[in-house]
């Protein structure tokens, strides 16, 4: 999976926003020069920055065939959302229609296929149209077998007390980090973001649920290769009722030497449940670390080396306490990796590289 | 999914034997009577019973047409082994093409689907032959949101040591003797032999990761309707590298009240890694309700109220000895409730059945 020089018009309509819009506003921090615009009629007229607090000047637009006109004319639509369930929503069919007819790739992350849909396949199949589902799985996976603990390479994992809590950022901007500071790092995506910035990987969450493990040992495997740190992108949570096993067969496939814990700071309760009484409170952090170390633990030894949190809705002073909390709490490195120097968790990274390293002579 | 008058051949080729041919075996201890053979070539001649220690004569037969011309002639194939990774073996094709030509079912519960097959499933469909998938999962499936806790019948889920120690067995067995009791009890099949048994279910190991807890939630909300008891089919471990986010994912959507612990009493590693060097050591039984039990708390309080063992591969004493230690150990009834007489088991859920009643009141 290539990323030519596309132009993209994301279709998020109605859910732009700084946590709805998940895939979105991911694209849009990782490569916004690609971005022409954003679809979304009740944002129309503001610019991404004013949505989301990042992504400059890029224009929020309200009508779709004025998007596709944007920036010299977008080559492809990218869907921003990842709706519960992942089904596509029947108003857009509408709009992926117009896009392919007019011979624009559409890069989609839903479970639904967009390929497979009976109306959009046929027409991007006669107009020679890619349609790219980053969650289509692969042909063939394998049984996890263990082989995954087995790579020279430091094999960190991000875990998380959510979904939808910075997981992948995280991880984005480590390997970020740590390639600066001259370490061989790759960055395994698991999921269909992941997929759209770095080009390759499998979405775990949309393997046949027998070969989550599999899957998982075979992108550490991949992203060992030539590298001396492979950062998992996490997925889910493990006191997630509707994830937790995409959780924890992601944590035994990947044998991660060591795990990185994400938390969105202000967030007490498991947040898909908000329609109903909340439901799963999220426990404090050291109660978080020993729920990923103990089901770690049968498999492989694994220990949470640092915390990384999302402070992005709380103001200056109430992020750096929350970072000096994690730490207290936990005693260990903590940082907000995108609002603050990443430096402590990165410096974990590399002193638990340098330390497999060592044992392994 | 209904089960008419078949008469089954069973495929097992060079796999027939008491732990391999799992489908196979569970087939011949709840349809005797709907078996007409079993095709393995490498126990030609011999008895069911022979094999596997019971199943009575039915013959086991090394030509495959003569096995499909046994009892007045089978009218259908049923797959009886589940290789790791659910693959079809070659060599079964053409075995199985003569069998749709001559019209008779295929039952299958591979991960490879027979009816996608590009050469058996056209024939199929030429001759008007049902091929029943058993793993294929339902089209729509819900993300889990908890309503499964809300059903007013106790839910009590089996888990495992591992996979393959009995945990559908277990459950068949206090089934009948819960309904013997008067119980209103139903079984919640989960995988393919299950559905096979049962004539309904989801096989929640080949469902899209994302819907493992969806799907054992609404196959909950389905058996509770007209029941006091349901008994919920386990699958995996939470200590199986390749299979635990299957075994998590059933954990949290199917919410149980209450849990029993399964295990083979000869097995002290995860058997499916006997080609590496032993690599998951199952841990004491106190030690794995503890981990089951853990892995609960944060979405529902479950308790494991009784153990059920599975001794068949031990004498009369052993097996004794063995029941009597885990008794001792965990301080929960215990028996192996196909040899020995279940009722410990039996009496530990009608205790919590009764229980939950009274506070529901």
């Amino acid at each position: 999976m290539t990323r030519p020089d596309h132009r993209f018009l994301i279709l998020a309509d109605d859910q732009f926003d700084p946590l709805t819009s998940k895939t979105a506003n991911s694209c849009v921090r990782y490569f916004p020069e690609r971005i022409v615009g954003v679809f979304d009629r009740r944002h129309a007229g503001k610019t991404v920055q004013d949505v989301l607090g990042f992504g400059g000047d890029i224009p929020v637009v309200g009508d779709f065939t004025k998007g596709l006109a944007l920036g010299g004319g977008a080559t492809a639509v990218l869907i921003g959302i990842a709706p519960a369930g992942g089904q596509l929503p029947d108003e857009w069919r509408a709009w992926l229609k117009t896009a392919i007819e007019q011979g624009l790739e559409v890069w989609s992350g839903l479970h639904t296929f967009i390929g497979d849909d009976p109306e959009l396949g046929p027409i991007a199949k006669k107009t020679g149209v890619r349609i790219l589902d980053a969650r289509k799985p692969p042909a063939h996976l394998p049984i996890a077998d263990g082989r995954a603990a087995e790579v020279p390479a430091l094999t960190v994992l991000a875990v998380g007390s959510d979904c939808n809590v910075g997981k992948m950022t995280a991880q984005l901007q480590l390997r970020d980090a740590l390639v600066k500071k001259g370490r061989r790092t790759s960055f395994v995506a698991t999921g269909q973001t992941g997929i759209f910035i770095e080009g390759w990987g499998i979405a775990v969450d949309a393997v046949v649920a027998d070969f989550i493990a599999g899957a998982a040992e075979s992108l550490v495997l991949q992203g060992a290769k030539d590298h001396d740190i492979v950062l998992v992108e996490g997925q889910g949570s493990l006191i997630h009722p509707g994830y937790s096993g995409v959780t924890l067969g992601l944590l035994h496939g990947s044998c991660p030497d060591a795990m990185i814990l994400c938390h969105q700071s202000s967030r007490d309760f498991i947040g898909d449940y908000h329609g109903r009484a909340p439901w799963v409170r999220i426990p404090p952090l050291p109660e978080l670390i020993r729920i990923y170390e103990d089901a770690a633990r049968p498999v492989r030894q694994s220990k949470v080396i640092a915390v990384c949190l999302n402070t992005f809705d709380l103001d200056e002073r109430a992020a750096r306490d929350a970072v000096e909390r994690a730490t207290k709490e936990t005693g260990l490195p903590a940082t907000d990796p995108v609002r603050f120097d990443p430096a402590p968790v990165v410096d974990a990274m590399i002193a638990a590289a340098d330390e497999k390293k060592k044992h392994k002579h």
